[in-house]
């Protein structure tokens, strides 16, 4: 076992994980518990049932979100089940806490079925001011998240659009640092799943439902993207292609280009990989475009190492490592977006909600460099610069 | 308004209720977060994937359990809905935290339906080591317990349980203070909802599934014990009660008497009031035995209020109240239950367990008087106390 995994072992060992809930409130005596419990607790709950709203104001639902899995598509360690993805949930629930200062309980349920996972969601919004849902796999995740837009509080699969918003921010600056035009950007992204399908759809300004698509107005994007999953590029007409994959088809790969990664990668100005270990090769980074942009995200082996990117001529390589530099990773955003769920009670997070928080964590940093084309995740006020940039939109 | 909804509504809106969940570790860089997220947390998971009852070392499972409620039946305030419930089920979390010592996570959904509750609590159990169901409307309340006694994890319905263990513990220790022999007591209940039907069952021995009743053995209980609902009597052949009070008549009220309260309450011991305000009446009470025991708990408002009680001749008066002597309230024994079930890591509770509970709670008072029938709910080992008796059922 490596140094870090035993350490994290000890480490969850000791604490029993890493969360516990907390009274705000002293209860010593029957006069503090007339207050918190029965007989003054019913004066709360006689205000709320008149006014639903005011369970905001009232109980911890007004601060309070939850991150909810299956366990269905962890980390890079696929379909472990409800309660191996618990240790997930519960750091992330800390992050949020930790890096968003709000309240969140991780929440792991036992099933595959996407029909159950809309209907618990859907049972347990009154408790929280939003969902983070986490590590369901694709496709069903789209299934999931769909049918749970209209539900009165924002629900929100980091998988997807977390990634597309950390992906889409350290891809403006990139380009900003290598002198290229982010619109004019000749993009490959290696893996179609429930990442690599919303981070295609972000980078192309498209907002997708299971039924549609809108292009997003006022917003830039790049127009030259092919998605390669690992039959090939998704293209219109491929056989073996699910709905989902079929629909990005029809707004990507204009040139209708066929074949494996090998072929597609060549000429690229970037390459975003979120897929699995060692897929991109040094000689696929040596046919594409000069200047390079390489965003391997596959976790804890990304697709390329960066020496090996580098080595190939790649300008710029960015991972979801903490060890190297240009860390990508969801943490950047989500614990901004909560913050602003949280404060501006919203009922959803709309795409040009997205893209203002994808904005706002590119613009973080004024002067990007090689090695600097996202900010540190403990910047003090990162989380708040994103809640802020995000929460201007619904006003606007 | 009262001063205390007043003070407690104050209180709620300047905490933002009065639950909050809190990191045990802290994260400051990148090597804590590579411990508490990844790469470092896939240790754990990979550990978990292997062997599932490690999420019982590895995360917050191990020590967390939840306060699950759908507003159907809350305090006196009655189907008022999931949201308006949250204040109860987030004090009840932290009375589970204050006084047991144990995490909880207050949970309230939005169905009416006992199926979508049974299927909501098998899907989050995973999340738990226990839960604590409140505050669920009878007759549903009976489905849903009953459908999930295999689960793997303990399901408690305070409303029925939790309720009748305190009554009993109560009625124990009332009768020895009068110098009734509690097997001789002549017991009437008074309402046959969820507590109602919960308590006649302990005391006369008996745990029941919808399908069939055991009498518990080695267990001293009462005979004579006849439970009333608005209607009258519940007793064999009656018109109008549901099944769970057909199950009830079949092993109570012995004598087979008919009739409203006002007659049955006639020479009774001991009344139960597990109804609403104001029921029981001066005039019943002088109808009742000598040195009569009135254990009224309808809260806020007791079926009667003591100085009347006493006025009319009862020996013992008991309430749910804090401002009176005699404070038999639920608190007294969840937080303990739940001790056990976290610290024992219990798949299920037991009538066994059940009764172990209340004589704990019984015991815990060497010398009962008039107005100590039942602990202080504050005694500090309390809930250790009720713990420790609880688990050597299991080890016996």
């Amino acid at each position: 076992m490596k140094d870090i995994d035993q350490e994290a072992l000890k480490l969850h060992k000791k604490f029993q994980g890493k969360l516990a809930t907390i009274p705000l409130v002293q209860v010593k005596n029957k006069h503090d518990l007339s207050l918190v419990y029965t007989p003054g607790v019913a004066e709360p709950s006689r205000q709320i049932a008149k006014n639903k709203s005011l369970a905001y104001d009232l109980t911890w639902r007004g601060r309070t979100v939850a991150v909810i899995s299956n366990g269905s598509a962890v980390l890079g360690l696929g379909n472990i089940g409800a309660e191996a993805a618990l240790p997930v949930m519960e750091g992330k629930a800390l992050l949020l806490k930790t890096l968003g200062g709000i309240d969140a309980v991780p929440v792991v349920i036992n099933t595959q079925d996407a029909d159950e996972i809309i209907k618990f969601v859907k049972l347990i919004a009154p408790t929280f001011s939003g969902i983070l849902l986490e590590d369901i796999a694709a496709p069903i995740c789209f299934q999931v998240e769909d049918a749970l837009q209209n539900i009165g509080i924002p629900v929100f699969h980091d998988d997807q659009h977390g990634t597309a918003i950390v992906c889409t921010a350290a891809l403006k600056n990139a380009a900003k640092v290598v002198g290229k035009k982010y619109e004019d950007l000749h993009v490959v992204i290696v893996g179609a799943g429930a990442a690599g399908l919303a981070t295609a759809k972000m980078l192309l300004g498209y907002s997708c439902t299971i039924d549609s698509c809108r292009k997003i107005q006022g917003q830039k994007s790049v127009d030259d993207l092919i998605v390669v999953d690992k039959i090939g590029a998704i293209t219109i007409g491929r056989n073996n292609q699910n709905i989902y994959k079929q629909q990005i088809a029809g707004f990507s790969n204009k040139k209708n280009q066929q074949g494996e990664l090998a072929k597609i990668i060549k000429d690229a100005d970037a390459v975003i990989g979120l897929s699995g270990p060692d897929l991109i090769t040094k000689a696929m980074v040596r046919s594409m475009n000069k200047n390079a942009i390489i965003i391997a995200m596959a976790n804890p082996i990304p697709e390329i190492m960066p020496e090996e990117a580098l080595a190939a001529g790649a300008a710029i390589v960015a991972t979801g490592r903490s060890d190297f530099p240009n860390q990508v990773n969801n943490s950047l955003a989500f614990p901004g977006i909560f913050r602003a769920v949280v404060r501006g009670r919203l009922t959803k997070i709309t795409q040009e909600m997205k893209n203002a928080a994808s904005d706002a964590l590119a613009t973080y940093i004024k002067n990007p460099t090689l090695t600097n084309i996202v900010p540190d995740m403990f910047a003090p006020d990162l989380s708040e610069h994103i809640a802020n940039k995000l929460l201007a939109i619904r006003k606007a």
